[in-house]
């Protein structure tokens, strides 16, 4: 095991993560207070990530009414935890050409579908980086929306 | 890409993939419907799966408060997926040998932190697999705590 990362080094592995990477783990949870997890291929835009689902699957529902979700990228021993805003838009609100690099980038058009796909704009609040237990001291990169710097 | 697995592939490939892992997602919701979720190492316990994490972290006291879990293995694209009702236990509620057996496989005793750590132990409810889009249909493995058959 090498020695921790500083935080330098972290946020950039994580920013070099959501540029390479194409899907990430999503965690939601219902009014009720039941917790939902799915896999979903996601673009950037800009410091955001941008996601879509069906708007009557469980994770679709989660995201428009409780507005809050925590992602994650990478691997259990080398992770990426993301807690961000929802804004949830309707399949045509999206610019079109927003919509299509969403399609280039994940191969999957969610306005061609035939179910009901809504959109969903992630803006991180929180992020989280760690590989093993000698990182999780230091783990914290964003808090309430502003990277830190030391 | 080739065609969809059978379901008795599908199980297969599941059992392989918990006796084979060590770590694991874990989503949990609080009471108020936040989504929290982390990687923890798990071992195998008949058919169950047992989890150990700090009983004052976010995921200890969900897991505590609402009995119940989603649990991903796997990677986005060849994933499964369990849902489960969760037991808590006290560090000391578990026979010697089973603690003695998470350690081992795990690398991790949680009986030995200065943080005290409770037990989580997870019976399946419900276990889906899938790898890409070709495979959601049947991606069904149990259901209400039954593996299904067909």
């Amino acid at each position: 095991m090498t020695g921790p990362r500083t935080l330098a080094e972290r946020r950039q592995d994580v920013e070099r993560r959501l540029a390479a990477d194409v899907d990430v783990w999503v965690a939601t949870a219902s009014p009720e207070g039941m917790p939902h997890l799915v896999p979903l291929s996601y673009d950037q835009d800009g410091g955001a990530l941008l996601l879509a689902t069906p708007v009557d699957s469980p994770t679709g529902r989660n995201l428009a009414a409780s507005g809050t979700v925590r992602l994650a990228l990478g691997r259990t021993r080398d992770v990426c935890m993301i807690e961000g805003r929802v804004e949830a838009l309707g399949i045509d609100d999206l610019p079109a050409g927003r919509a299509d690099r969403f399609a280039a980038r994940t191969g999957f058009d969610p306005r061609a579908s035939t179910v009901r796909y809504g959109w969903f704009l992630v803006t991180p609040r929180r992020v989280q980086a760690w590989r093993e237990e000698n990182e999780l001291s230091g783990r914290e990169l964003m808090r309430d929306g502003r990277w830190l710097d030391r």
